[in-house]
């Protein structure tokens, strides 16, 4: 089959989907974004993410068909681009040459519709993309904890944290809500005991937690300046991980990793 | 005080140093890495590293002082570099304008004097150095870990690897290996239980594992491929995360973390 050609860099299609890539502000504005990579593209088409358009260079075609077929049966346009293009759209140095323009999510925003089902866990002030991406991928794999980003996040729908989530951002149930007011209050009416994590002695040993029964959040901080102090004095209690050897240097993945190991095995320890 | 200045980047020492963050081979040739940033070079002069030379520009000098002060104390010799200068040694778009010429730490080379006293951690040609970094700086947080880079892994005093490791390279005890058989051999010869991580539901769930009797080292392999043939061959058994989720989606670090997490616990659970 044959697909219109962009092989401008000039050209408004490609810039209004560059900018996408670019640009937080754009995405936002534009509820959509740009998915880079020919198994992530194929991750949004699987997980029913809404694909405006897809773009594709001739090679790509050849080399990632099988990744393709799925998201050339539902998008809405699809065009072959040239190099230089593809170069235009990417976020990285040797672009595979395969790129979707999706609308947002539709869960990304608010909290309606929430559903006390599980675990969940809670982001605030998450800043580095890579981290971000990280988590969620660990937070898919471990259980599909419900996701909220609390605050100032950064934006999960960036190139560098869906690659780095693995598509994990279209499959797991993620919400952004800038008020901690209002997300702990929810939480709490549906008697959910949220721990807020710190690096401090003082603090419950995550291992003396039983996460077997009831409703459990645990909620991170910022990489560097942890939980603010008002998301802190609205949680249940501050949880902090025992560590043998050097504790400032647990980083903000590691940290949740293991928080979230010790919530899906539900367990407390000797 | 007044040090020599180094303002042209074709100065013979600047263009040494360069190469060092630059390339894994002449690190490898000279025996020296250069350590970028305040914070890490100060680390750096704390942990006994042995320092060549340390390069400052004018207003870095005057923000650090304080962490230039150990570093200025011991190092062979001290420049103040130009900004141009700066730019050529960094790796980072936005230098701090603080360097460190090192010499490899002694452990770096061998297994001679291997003393069996604690857990290790053994990782198999992980490619990432922001994913060695990472787990370096886990396997010092959770209980100094013996490490072990056995056959192709990245270099851990790349300018990546040394800056997500926060220092823990300088800290650790860890060698480099490139023969599995020798290496496997040390460690039962000490009467090590090795345990090859997989993601395979048929391999021994990590939380069945009793780690608090005897010696224990887990295996982690390669990003993609995970652990070789060969050296699986040479564990003792085969362990795996249990998961809730979707299994192939945990990365090497997080792997690794929960593996550590669990190991410095040193706990079979119910």
């Amino acid at each position: 089959m044959e697909y219109p050609s962009i092989t401008s860099r000039r050209s408004p299609v490609a810039k209004a989907a560059a900018a996408l890539s670019a640009s937080a502000k754009e995405r936002r504005e534009r509820r959509q974004f740009l998915c880079e990579g020919a198994r992530l593209c194929r991750d949004a088409a699987l997980s029913d993410m809404e694909i405006e358009a897809c773009f594709f260079t001739a090679q790509a075609r050849e080399t990632y068909s099988h990744y393709l077929e799925p998201v050339l049966q539902v998008c809405g346009q699809a065009y072959e681009i040239s190099q230089p293009v593809a170069q235009l759209l990417s976020d990285t140095r040797s672009p595979q040459g395969v790129f979707c323009q999706c609308q947002w999510p539709g869960t990304l925003e608010g909290l309606a519709g929430f559903a006390p089902q599980g675990p969940c866990l809670v982001l605030e002030n998450i800043q580095d993309p890579g981290n971000l991406g990280t988590i969620l991928r660990t937070a898919e794999a471990l259980g599909r904890f419900r996701v909220f980003l609390l605050g100032d996040c950064c934006d999960p729908l960036s190139p560098k944290a869906l690659r780095a989530s693995m598509g994990a951002v279209f499959r797991l149930a993620l919400s952004w809500e800038p008020s901690a007011q209002r997300l702990m209050k929810l939480l709490e009416g549906y008697g959910y005991k949220t721990h807020g994590a710190v690096p401090d002695k003082g603090a419950v040993p995550v291992t003396a937690v039983d996460f077997s029964q009831g409703l459990h959040g645990v909620l991170i901080g910022n990489e560097g300046s942890g939980l603010t102090e008002e998301t802190l004095g609205l949680c249940t209690d501050r949880v902090t991980i025992p560590m043998g050897g050097r504790a400032e240097s647990l980083n903000a993945a590691a940290a949740t990793t293991i928080l979230l190991w010790q919530m899906a095995k539900g367990g407390e320890e000797g």
